[in-house]
């Protein structure tokens, strides 16, 4: 049986970079390499739309998050972290593990943060001087506003963090012109690449966060990063294999299609994947969906972990369940990277079958939610 | 030109593992990698000749010891640093940046160390709870003698701690006889595959060493890696690549040549290198060399870096320099991995053409060298 990921990292990665994976890499200390690396940290810039810095780590998305608050918080400092889902939770949890003065602001999952909520906490509390927060949480599919949290971290003078392993080269994020002092990325998602790497980058006026007495760094020390950086280097071995896939990505993202072209691209999935579903009758669970992730409720009368497993055991066609307080009650559809209008509707085609099992009384037709996907695809 | 790597690292990698990287990798969350995770960690073991744990990190070797480190360390709790070069300072510097109270056993770069020295400090202070060590030093060439280290913090009840990342698969490593509480390594050595993914072996006896309170400990946390890997998983998403590559060359080393053979290859391989080397007017560097590195002085009247440019340069051959303290003083050649005779053959007749240029009146013959090369090989 053909297997196919619709998993919310990692995705299905194209030929092409699997190829560039399986080149004999280069050694690290040579100018060919260097050379690699200097082009995909310019590459990474305009992706993050930043004159800043953004630094390679040979780790995941969680990594590259620890990364974050360890060079970020002086002993002491207090931060604020926007927790809702899993991975807004994740901040917290590093934070407690540091042992970082913090507070939480608990968000319903499956809804965006008020901007307002923020804004509140802060001008209570002027010590809380950096904000940990999430722009689309992969756990319940929600997508925060970016724009308008930075616009008020800016405002008063805090520093923001942003968990973008779901959103980069997905949705339209502009590190500079909306004031985001750092933002974290994972390779297994909008990039295409297996998991194994990871990203920070630092906005031009950010330049300072990580300078000074910090929590405890060696492997994760940005300030390392940075004097490696100029020469073409990183300060540990970095993954030789997964830079030369990374530069293979960002060719497809930033040279060939666009990075506007791939935006666009994403929207107009995740408007036709909410379509088709919902004509299957599914339902669209979070309040602000994101473009990476499509969270659905099942049809009434439908458990969600029986739809997985059927569309996983049937139909090859890999979904995520829920996480924690949604597991078993959701699924989740990733689109993030190399995907179509095409593999959505294989997808909803086999969703479908599975439904015609699971709700054989439940009235709907693949048709029917084919061409609403295609409808929504050409109108998004 | 063609290019050969014979850096201690990364090394050469088989095109049977490029491929194995370069498979579509399946979801982390399925019970085909389950398999392939629990597959890779039996292997794992067996390599380590340990009945205990070993859990992957999606990390090079510096994270993973760092990962020793946090995990191993109790707030307040006293280390002993053994430090003969880069690798052995790197615990130093870790050591620090945690703030662990801890002493340092200095030992001069190139030689191994004396193991009454450990037994000495040991017996004059009993808070020294944890000992970090080093197993083969990357950046002399020196072997220390790990039995005979572990067989002194066995018997004085402390823990040990090895940096095997030149060792694992080149040399002897017998971490349950020995008495190694942990060990330590990358994969882009005798593993033969990209930098990326790492692993923190626990004897079985030191399956407690990781509970209660450390330092602070979230990517890196072990506790979590132990709770994860009975179902086949582990915390944070994985290198997947990786770990496909990981199992190829554990089939490679455990079940195809096997251990015992991989072994003494290295063994033979380091020999016919000394004698080659030395027949060109190379002088050993180490005292009780490594069978993972050899790390030699250059011809009295040659430049060690003009050697290691022009082996570069005009042969495609790369070989790595000093660091540090050594920086231009050696060279350092890695045969760690796929290497064979005829690998060695090739470079010993590149450093003879290199110095008939860089030191024309000396006497040397590649003949002759290439012969000492292979009578070493047989009668090693």
């Amino acid at each position: 049986m053909k297997t196919r990921l619709f998993t919310p990292g990692p995705v299905e990665i194209p030929i092409r970079i699997l190829r560039a994976l399986s080149q004999p890499p280069p050694h690290h200390r040579t100018d060919a390499f260097r050379d690699v690396l200097r082009r995909v940290t310019t590459d990474l810039k305009a992706l993050h739309k930043t004159e800043g810095e953004v630094f390679l780590l040979g780790a995941t998305g969680t990594g590259a998050m620890e990364a974050a608050v360890v060079n970020l918080m002086a002993p002491g400092a207090k931060a604020l972290a926007v927790n809702g889902g899993k991975f807004g939770e994740r901040w917290v949890r590093l934070l407690e593990t540091y042992g970082v003065p913090h507070e939480v602001l608990d968000v319903e999952w499956g809804h965006a943060v008020d901007p307002a909520a923020i804004e509140e906490r802060l001008a209570k509390d002027e010590a809380l001087a950096v904000v940990f927060a999430t722009h689309s949480e992969t756990s319940t599919g929600a997508l925060n506003d970016l724009q308008a949290i930075a616009a008020i971290t800016r405002a008063q003078g805090r520093r923001l963090v942003v968990d973008a392993v779901t959103s980069l080269a997905v949705h339209p994020l502009e590190q500079d012109a909306w004031g985001v002092d750092v933002v974290v990325c994972g390779s297994q998602k909008g990039l295409m690449l297996p998991p194994g790497i990871a990203t920070v980058s630092l906005a031009p006026w950010a330049a300072d966060a990580i300078e000074g007495e910090r929590l405890p760094r060696f492997y994760f020390d940005l300030r390392r990063a940075r004097k490696a950086l100029p020469n073409g280097e990183t300060p540990w071995t970095p993954p030789v294999s997964h830079v030369l896939a990374l530069e293979e990505a960002l060719t497809m993202i930033l040279r060939e299609e666009g990075l506007g072209r791939v935006q666009d691209r994403h929207r107009r999935l995740a408007f036709a994947m909410r379509a088709g579903g919902e004509a299957l009758g599914l339902r669209l669970f979070p309040a602000n969906p994101s473009h990476a992730v499509t969270a659905f409720l099942p049809p009434e009368g439908v458990e969600a972990t029986a739809l997985v497993k059927r569309l996983r055991d049937r139909h090859g066609m890999i979904v995520a369940g829920g996480q924690d307080q949604l597991k078993g009650r959701i699924l989740r559809i990733g689109h993030m990277g190399a995907y179509d209008l095409a593999d959505l509707h294989a997808l909803i085609g086999a969703i479908d079958k599975c439904l015609a099992f699971l709700a054989p009384d439940s009235p709907r037709s693949s048709g029917d939610a084919m061409g609403a996907a295609s409808r929504a695809w050409d109108t998004a």
